[in-house]
């Protein structure tokens, strides 16, 4: 092809059109949800057959099923192998079989899929974004068995988190990206005045370009939650996007990538803009295939959910690339009072128990005064606050049966390895427990602990323990508390930080220590909020403020670096003067 | 004080309030000029006494010749030295004696100013900085002064480019960061329904937090145009601003600071949010400062413009910082054919003269086919195409005591050191020769060269000769012509392109190209705009595309990641049922 002949590959125009009219209203929806942050969901969580039909349980875990012991053909170019990696942490292997990329050659196919979508401009990416999400949604029980047993996630909350508050997550990102293109104008006619002479007139044009190739790099525990944000930021504004799964955690995101390369091929596009690379585990020689990509030239965006030594890496090392991380932080509670303790404590329990607190914004410290707590039961000291604790951690858990459809399973051995070394590390508050599930007897099932530690020792608590592993520290005063809310995620970052108190100038001192440190705070949550949760279009998730995120999902800053505006301009001729007939 | 004690300190409010009625209007205008990107000027770019006043020019230049040969005072703390380090390019040393600091001293003042900063708001910061450039714009006569004597530039320049455009360019910076974060509600209530239960209320703060302190390094070329975007963008967002100037261009910077302390003292806040930090030259022993500020926990954001090589440096090192960077690039302009050769002529000559060819945005590689191109005067060879292009630059010069007008003086010594040897590069196509300024017997003044090579020559013209050297690059084709454009641009970056041509396909290739590489792009300017101009509002500065700046001047993405939001959330009581009396 000459260079003097235009590179826009085709897409399929007039089905682009029927999806923008078809998506405009959601995504419209959408925008205003981002302007107010209120309470809004486009899809809804609860995975009742009123509401996603009675079929749709049973045909989801059939299309998981059918999935499993096979290849997962998506249609790609530049397959150099194929590897299965996934074994549930319920306990059966899944034995699907994923490709494993040429590199050169699958993102030399990458971009070469990006003209097309550049030329389409926002409006069009964003509503097949919003039909890939509808698409998504209606997949959601297919994805929720899929997240179960990657995760480990029970059920419901595979369903809720690894579903619809994925694709509201998402869709909130479609709006952001959308928003941020949609500041600045395709075109404009600038005419500076002369005085007396005829004004300078030029027309300008201004593209939004995409940086290139968004690597999205999964997490092993929300696989599509933490990666949804940055794939659809990404592909929205412009950019093809290559999803580097956890190995431990494909099948979600291949699922994913079906659909949306559906979509794309739909509407004429090249399906291979959106691509999956899998790769072995790390015991079955693999794990170099996200820092091999991450420097790519190709590569102009990395979104990353793992550990905070790799996140490090990549800030470091992904120079040709903007790089938004979401790494590890210490959580903390600082307990200074409460007008309802029995809400706080059984808010507090749940907080632990939810899947096994293998939850980036599970609370790791609590904080509490050496001389105990006021409450509206009496005052009470540390050692019945940890016995009351853990009293309310059995009430949450109930029955093993129940139990095991909160705590979900334990991800992997090395989250196991630290609750087993947990009670070297202090006194022992509330200890851990197996439980049973009854359906999966290889899997391994724990709750949590709480270990109780003195606040000189940092060197415990000052890091992250991920997993089912908090510790209850005390402090020498609710002022000391707030100090090392202060040094702890200013230090090592937090994604959640929660107070309870009845005192309003230690509220404020906890306000204006988040507000200094940069974490989002949860105040005397009691009822049926916890701090864990972080609701789409409301909540923020992480800042960027500190050490556990450099960016937030999802606001202004997680999409305006994805793309820049190129602009052209040209002379124009001065307008014609008036006609005298005009206004006749 | 305690650390249960809120540590806001105060502000007038009254004042404060009064100052955001009165500039609320322009802070309008200005949002609304950056959706449009037509037309849009806050502050006159004629230094006519019509506008500015019969008496301006003459106050302006009293003022400035008051502070030669003498301390500027700040009333800044933490000073440990004193230095001079100016000298005009036009001839005299201005031995103005600026603070050094101790460094641990002033970033500890500069933080304790932030929380009031951060705690008056979006609005109020916006509002004030409006005001402090309605003061600067009172200042334009004599930071003119200030301007030519530090950068060199003829007066009328550096009154147009070093004031209005510059104050313009702060506005818009300005209008970005508060329309950023005027995307985020102050205040949400979030109400989850469920069901037939009455809904989950939540009051939710979301609070705009800055990430500390921005440290502003100026160059040495446009002292305030390429400083305000970054000033008054990490002011607008909530941060302290530290100004570090280039040691050679001080004054500009310190008077800017002088008043932007005014206005932030009239209005009751700490002025220490805002310093200026000076060093001794590099012959003088200095040098490290930028460096070691860059470096500091409390900086949160870098904007630099200056070498790549530092700009690397600062992206590589400065890791706890959003680093902003403009650095070098290699301008392209391709030459295809014309419809208006002496409209191309002159346009081309005017843009390699300006300034003597010092700006970021000067045209540095003309790519002409070897067969020459077709113009309305007919075919024309590189031969004729060079001689012609001396022509139009006499042309433009005119007579000395004009041409010192445009040209302004050379800089510094590195400057002219590349000059000297430009000769030795290729084949002498437009010779420079010294030029005498009646009024400055020693200032260094010289017309541009051009210089023809090869298209294989790129070792010399691959890579950014900063001043008065062009390149009329022979090429065997327009086609190549668009591919070395594509190659050098995206090789080493640029900050502008231009193409001449009539060929439809040629510009369709040409813009393709330009969006391929991240380069904004001119298409056969022939009147009153030259490609190295940049208009505030409409046209975009730089992209973050390529290798010539991280970032552009000025869009969502220079803004956004100044500052994070940070949110806390509490429980609120379910809404009482509506009285039954209340309709009635």
């Amino acid at each position: 092809m000459s260079v003097l002949t235009p590179q826009h590959a085709g897409y399929d125009a007039e089905q682009v059109t029927a999806t923008v009219e078809r998506r405009r209203e959601l995504l419209d929806r959408a925008l205003r949800a981002i302007r107010e942050r209120t309470f809004f969901s486009a899809f809804p969580e609860s995975p009742s057959p009123r509401v996603y039909g009675d079929n749709a349980a049973d045909a989801g875990r059939q299309a998981f099923e059918t999935l499993l012991h096979r290849r997962f053909e998506l249609g790609q170019p530049a397959t150099a192998a194929w590897v299965a990696t996934e074994r549930s942490p319920w306990g059966p292997d899944l034995g699907v079989a994923y490709p494993v990329p040429d590199v050169d050659a699958l993102l030399a196919a990458q971009t070469a899929a990006v003209p097309a979508w550049r030329a389409a401009g926002p409006v069009a990416r964003a509503a097949l974004c919003v039909e890939m999400l509808v698409r998504i949604n209606a997949a959601s029980f297919e994805l929720a068995n899929a997240v179960m047993h990657t995760s480990g996630q029970a059920f419901v909350m595979a369903f809720q988190a690894g579903g619809p508050h994925a694709q509201d997550r998402a869709l909130e990102a479609v709006a952001y990206a959308y928003e941020e293109q949609a500041r600045y104008p395709a075109e404009a006619v600038w005419e500076k005045p002369q005085g007396k002479r005829a004004p300078i007139r030029m027309a300008k044009t201004f593209t939004v370009v995409p940086r290139g190739i968004d690597l999205v790099i999964g997490c092993n525990t929300f696989p599509t939650w933490n990666s949804y944000p940055g794939l659809f930021a990404g592909l929205a504004t412009g950019n093809a996007v290559l999803v580097k799964p956890h190995p431990r955690a494909v099948l979600p995101l291949a699922i994913t990538v079906r659909i949306v390369r559906e979509v794309l091929a739909e509407h004429g596009f090249d399906p291979n803009l959106v691509c999956l690379a899998a790769e072995p585990r790390q015991d079955q020689g693999g794990g170099r295939l996200a820092a091999e990509l991450a420097l790519r030239p190709e590569v102009g965006i990395v979104d990353y959910t793992g550990s905070t030594s790799f996140g490090d890496w990549l800030e470091a090392n992904a120079r040709q690339a903007r790089v938004f991380t979401e790494k590890a932080g210490v959580n903390p509670v600082l307990l200074d009072s409460t007008d309802d303790y029995r809400g706080m404590l059984s808010n507090l329990a749940f907080s632990l128990v939810l899947y096994s607190g293998q939850m980036c914004t599970t609370p790791q410290n609590l904080f509490v005064p050496r001389e105990g707590i006021d409450t509206d039961a009496g005052h009470v000291s540390v050692e019945q606050l940890g016995k009351d604790l853990g009293t309310a951690v059995d009430g949450v858990l109930g029955e093993d049966a129940k139990a095991a459809e909160l705590l979900g399973a334990v991800v992997n051995d090395d989250v196991l390895a630290r609750l087993e070394a947990a009670p070297g590390l202090g006194s022992v508050v509330v200890p851990s427990r197996p439980v049973q599930a009854p359906a999966y007897p290889d899997a391994r099932i724990r709750t949590p602990t709480v270990v109780g530690v003195e606040a000189g020792d940092e060197q415990v608590y000052g890091s992250e323990c991920f997993g089912p592993v908090a510790f209850l520290v005390t402090t020498d005063s609710t002022a000391q508390s707030v100090q090392l809310v202060r040094r702890t995620v200013g230090g090592r970052g937090a994604i959640t930080a929660s107070v309870y108190s009845t005192d309003p100038a230690v509220l404020d001192a906890v306000r204006d220590a988040a507000l200094d440190v940069g974490v989002a705070l949860s105040e005397n949550l009691t009822e049926g909020v916890y701090v864990n949760q972080s609701a789409a279009f409301s909540d923020f998730h992480a800042t960027g403020a500190n050490a556990a995120a450099n960016a937030s999902l999802t606001d202004g800053h997680f999409v305006a670096g994805r793309f820049t505006v190129v602009q052209s301009r040209r002379h124009l001729p001065a307008e014609p003067p008036a006609s005298p007939s005009a206004g006749a």
